[in-house]
């Protein structure tokens, strides 16, 4: 019998690819307004080259795209476009059945969970901007394991919900991280086609655009 | 002549303080919302402990409130706290009258600058949120000078702006680091009689309560 639903976070619950590139866009934006005198898609060439170089977690990308234009005093530039972007990455909002869908799945006696990579504060404030923080029992991390969403990942998620496999869905949007190793310890898995990592085969149980009929789907995973 | 006036940020363009206390007070709501199962008043009381022992800038406040009531799962309540904090801090507003003044400052030819202790990314970050940062041309702070602001620090500041200490004034809340090592090196002086080191001693040339009459106090000086 199925109790137990962890939820991938990024791209599953909310566009984070999107808002993402809004934010650096916005943090752009805001350099140009405070008079840093380059053109704006300049600044944009710049930044995705920095971001390619380092990766998209490094936390100096406009430090570095000023250094990279030679500006000599760069502190208000750099100030103008962390705010701008912390601004933008603090409206996030969720896909915008998910609320619902969290409320009908615990009126149905579901546990939430989310599983992700990452430290457990940045989810818990994640799911506190996106205002569904109350729906969820717990945030399983990649940093409390010392190991990305794998194998090894999920079994001690099991462990910690003392649940067997055939009680849990994984939902999420990426095959390598979200479905494959879950389905490898025999947990139910539904694959969401969203985001840039939309497409390609899947092992899952199940394939969804939106969770309009994620209800049914997870009734029905137990009588296939 | 006159020509370059220097504004201390904190409690001078705006009531930091209070808003520091308010952003304190909404972090322990958010953390009793989200469901930590202590009184608010208590965790007022660690809060104030906390701050005590470590200074107002340690980092990890809310971390270390959640280790002294012993929560077992903290990340939840700290990502609350954190970004109730945060939220609140962004939202800072100036003194009302201050968009206007520095309006009329620039009208009338002066040169704007702040001169703080800190980075200098910090200050432009405060300056862009208070929607104030277009009147100025600078920010002189202390991290560049390694030194507090003192006499060092206003000599490096006259250096920068090539000009003789009687072209210009220092403007700030507080006797010990505004006022006094300014008018050492031989600067104009304003006491602003605001937020907690409102009282007290002085030996500036001018005390204001708000800046409803800088302009007038600013041109009085030459002529004393």
């Amino acid at each position: 019998m199925i109790k137990h639903l962890l939820f991938d976070i990024d791209d599953t619950l909310f566009p984070s690819t999107e808002f993402a590139e809004l934010a650096r866009k916005n943090a752009l934006r805001a350099m140009v307004e405070v008079g840093i005198n380059i053109e704006l898609h300049e600044l944009e060439r710049t930044l995705e080259k920095v971001i390619k170089e380092k990766n998209s977690n490094y936390p100096k990308h406009f430090d570095e795209v000023c250094r990279i234009h030679k500006i000599k005093k760069p502190a208000r530039y750099i100030a103008a476009a962390v705010a701008a972007y912390h601004n933008t990455k603090m409206s996030i909002l969720p896909y915008p059945e998910i609320p619902r869908m969290l409320l009908t799945l615990r009126e149905n006696g579901y546990k939430l969970y989310t599983a992700t990579n990452g430290n457990a504060i940045k989810q818990w404030d994640k799911l506190i901007r996106l205002g569904i923080a109350l729906y969820f029992e717990d945030v399983f991390v990649s940093d409390e394991v010392g190991e990305e969403k794998s194998v090894i990942f999920f079994k001690d998620v099991l462990k910690k919900l003392k649940a067997i496999p055939e009680e849990c869905v994984m939902i999420g949007d990426r095959e390598d991280s979200d479905i494959i190793p879950a389905k490898k310890i025999g947990m139910y898995a539904i694959r969401v086609r969203r985001g840039k990592y939309a497409k390609g085969k899947t092992c899952a149980d199940a394939n969804v655009r939106d969770f309009s009929n994620i209800l049914e789907i997870i009734k029905s995973l137990e009588n296939k």
